[in-house]
């Protein structure tokens, strides 16, 4: 029943419009998707504006992370929450019945907090405690579904709720949207930013590469360089929770939704025989 | 068109779900609302957590008012919106397609910012600067009612954008809704809160004063303390701009729409002579 899930970054340079637009559009035509959208810029501006300096660090495997302790956690569940209201305001004006999610007060989505994020600082690693991330283990599809079914488009900011304590933690918003894509059975999962894929060369935006499938995963995650590599790895993860397709690509050009499904950005899928069409 | 503004108040001691209960009965039965909602226990909440403690002033004339300096108004503008995204996602539950907005980037309110606030300590006045509240001059009603018109239910918080550099300031729910209430020309306002009404005891519940008009507003204004008395100001304010009704009831009940309709809380009306029947 659902289409695809669409995940659009929430750092600077992205803009949402031409997507809320695109996805106004599809969802008219009958089409149901999920939204989730990324915080980063208005949590980068909100603590700003207090005073804080937001910290990122990068593990020795090379991800890179918020670090989110318990100050920046408050912080951040009213940046992200902002954001949904913006975005689900766009969306009402464009006619869209856009729904709101809170998944902390519901615990609609729920994750493990890691306690701690590791630094890889020169050739040494650095423990920092007192993190409020999550991995996230379980969503409440039937929630969402029930949305989706009496005509919303949910909306979903990255949060969750921890497994044990029920209290908001930060979660990436690209695995939240392909976690989402697999448990609700999602056809598609589309991340859009403010790059036009996975680049070979990431200063060169012609050196796109087109698709990664079977074997190519391990060489496209060597490929990737710093917010690109958790991209990967949520394409990754969606595909083997039994998506059939995911797509890395722009947010930036007019209908980046109809661009991605019609051969824009970079196309990862399970294995060449697949030849699935979306 | 709009049968009503109601205003939900955000201190500790509200309870939103039996409103937003009744009030999706009510929407679906087709009669037309608009909610504002107040903040002050989030904003509370999320001061105390990042280490700054909420201030709170009384002006000469006796109005209780929130300070809002810079870092404040970066803090209310996000938790004002979180505010309207649970709320959303609680009327959205319900079935209602409400429409999350956000006054301050489409400019729907516009405000003239108090840069002062004026104290009395003791039986000194002392001037407080730099603050980022404002007082309702203007309201885009076709935004609104365009919401309205295609059926859905507008969430609006305690928010607006100054009139002449179009950045958020922070306003009074109650006097934004009777300000919006005027503006659509809704037949009644009703501001529900955690009290029962206005009292002659603030103390006695059983003092509640059943019914203001006419020429009993100057009494009801000085028998209103602390927070009660920007709540009739707000009634006054909104008969004054045509609308027909205006009642202080509490949002503690079951059904405390339909409680304030048929005789809960405090009416207040223009005269006597009206004889409203809503």
């Amino acid at each position: 029943m659902i289409k695809g899930v669409v995940k659009i970054g929430g750092a600077l340079g992205n803009n949402p419009q031409p997507l809320l637009k695109d996805l106004a559009g599809r969802f008219k035509e009958g089409e149901r998707w999920i939204l989730v959208h990324g915080a980063s810029a208005t949590m980068d501006l909100l603590c700003r504006s207090i005073g804080i300096e937001p910290r990122y660090v990068t593990s020795p495997s090379g991800y890179r992370s918020r670090f989110v302790g318990d100050v920046e956690m408050s912080l951040f569940e009213s940046a992200a929450l902002s954001v949904t209201a913006r975005t689900c305001f766009s969306l009402c004006r464009l006619g869209v019945p856009a729904a709101a999610c809170d998944p902390v007060s519901e615990r609609i989505i729920e994750a493990v907090t890691k306690k701690y994020l590791r630094e890889k600082v020169q050739n040494r690693v650095k423990i920092l405690r007192g993190n409020r991330s999550g991995t996230i283990r379980n969503v409440r599809t039937e929630l969402i579904l029930d949305l989706a079914e009496r005509g919303f488009l949910p909306v979903i900011p990255p949060l969750a709720a921890d497994l044990e304590t029920f209290e908001a933690v930060n979660v990436d918003g690209d695995r939240a949207a392909a976690f989402i894509a697999s448990a609700v059975g999602a056809e598609v999962l589309i991340l859009l930013s403010n790059v036009p894929g996975l680049m070979q060369d990431p200063s060169d935006p012609d050196s796109v590469i087109r698709q990664v499938e079977g074997d190519e995963f391990e060489t496209a995650s060597e490929v990737a360089q710093g917010n690109m590599k958790r991209k990967v790895l949520a394409c990754r993860e969606a595909l083997d929770g039994g998506v059939e397709l995911s797509i890395i690509s722009d947010s930036r050009v007019d209908n980046p939704l109809t661009a991605a499904l019609t051969g824009g950005g970079t196309r990862l899928c399970k294995a060449r025989s697949t030849g699935i069409a979306v």
